[in-house]
């Protein structure tokens, strides 16, 4: 999916959500697990429940590899049944050598290889240029790449500042020199950041280094961040912005009406993101 | 198993070498590729040809999600044929937000839920302590987090200068920032790091900021790496190293004959290492 074809989706949409499928068998409402495939019965009912109200749906691999192939499974089920006019996105957070690179990206784009065929997956940009490269490689695909997350851990390395300049004290923060050098290894076609909702009050400065590309934003929702300051300081000429909900969606309720709950809480993301689309897209 | 343990078979076998198990599909032998799991039947011949000189087997689970849920199976299988004595080592790259890395904790040291039981996992260090910290509550298991890695892209952000102080210029690189900081979430009975052995030259340093702990060593053979540099200035009281080859055995010969070649290949590096045990081991 290209970026034009992202953004006619929000407008058509007037939604910028995306669902988080965090599917975990402990979790899903008690009447799924006599399925044949507990997961992929929660994901189909979710995903028939909100695909009017999102733009996009994020599995976390970790949901799905914690039950060891019949995960993997229900997870090349759940991907054929997304609308085609949803982005998906792996959210793997992978990264390693180059030619083992190269295999991550088959694992998550070339459908005859591995059953799998995401529009994008999630990339950590530690191990540098030619760990994410080979993901870059794969024409029409995406890569969103790691550079401030929303957890606590984000403070440890993300935000140390990094010399620029050795005979100097300039510096900026690490998260920062992610965003500059990434740039060179692909442009806004094919390259987004992960940034955490949980960051609002940096989007500011992070707009001013990466004025055009997409955001994926976690962390609104259960971990708090606020949906209003990420619209406010994050949205550009193309809403630049995908933010994810996953708990206050998918397990809005534990009963048999989990699917409806679910609607209705989308429902309610994508009306304030229709007021924020009005008042913020410039 | 315990670092004793370890210390306990590198002794027996005088062997500090790790057969890092990248199959490919289309790099295995053409006779094997009629069998029914023909990645299973390549790693089983590889390890009963191996064992005797390895300490360590270190799976890429890239190799395997490229092929999908079969994949995973073939991965299966594999675990359970290698011999107890051998330290197992996922070598998967993960890391996410605390609750979300638990699930991949569950993933690989889980093997109720997910058919997996590996001894350890590799973690990059990106999304920092509460990202890792979920590894390091498996009793028993270890983390091996990713500090200076074997490629080239190591030099985009693990070798960039950090502040450690902001009123003067002092700073150290990332990696050793990673070294430093991480001693603080795990002890040395449960965190190993990773080291290229392209950056020999860096171990004596490495070794000032980590005397004990367990160095996993990739980049020997095929990126070429020395195995003499990486003895001697990495080697400590306990061995400390784990030194990986992968390609250089396991596709030693792409004929029928490529099990014997990759026990030639592994014994010639065990006869060398036996040797670096007497002249370094202090």
């Amino acid at each position: 999916m290209t970026r034009s074809e992202l953004f006619a989706q929000i407008k058509a949409k007037s939604s910028y959500l995306c669902v988080g499928l965090d599917t975990d068998i402990q979790k899903i409402p008690a009447h799924l697990r006599s399925e044949p495939d507990p997961i992929f019965a929660f994901n189909r009912a979710i995903i028939e429940a909100t695909h009017t109200y999102a733009v996009a749906y994020k599995p976390n691999l970790a949901f799905y590899e914690a039950m060891g192939p019949r995960g993997w499974e229900s997870l090349q089920k759940t991907l054929e049944i997304i609308p085609n006019e949803c982005f998906t996105i792996a959210d793997a957070k992978r990264g390693d050598i180059g030619n083992t690179s190269g295999l991550y990206a088959r694992a998550f784009f070339d459908k005859e290889a591995s059953g799998l065929d995401f529009d994008s997956v999630t990339v950590a940009p530690y191990m540098g240029e030619d760990s994410v490269k080979p993901f870059l490689d794969f024409p029409g695909k995406w890569v969103i790449l790691l550079a401030l997350t929303s957890n606590a851990g984000s403070s440890d390395f993300q935000r140390l500042e990094v010399v620029k300049n050795a005979d100097t004290l300039h510096s900026r923060a690490l998260f920062e020199q992610v965003l500059m050098t990434s740039q060179n290894w692909g442009n806004r076609d094919q390259l987004m950041y992960v940034v955490g909702a949980t960051q609002a009050h940096q989007l500011q400065r992070i707009r001013e280094l990466v004025p055009e590309h997409f955001l994926l934003v976690p962390g609104v929702g259960a971990q708090g961040g606020s949906l209003e300051e990420v619209s406010k300081y994050g949205m550009n000429r193309q809403c630049g912005l995908l933010v994810n909900s996953s708990r206050a969606i998918i397990y809005a309720s534990s009963g048999t009406d989990f699917a409806q709950r679910a609607a209705a809480e989308a429902r309610q993301v994508q009306q304030e993101m229709a007021n924020y689309l009005n008042e913020y897209l410039t």
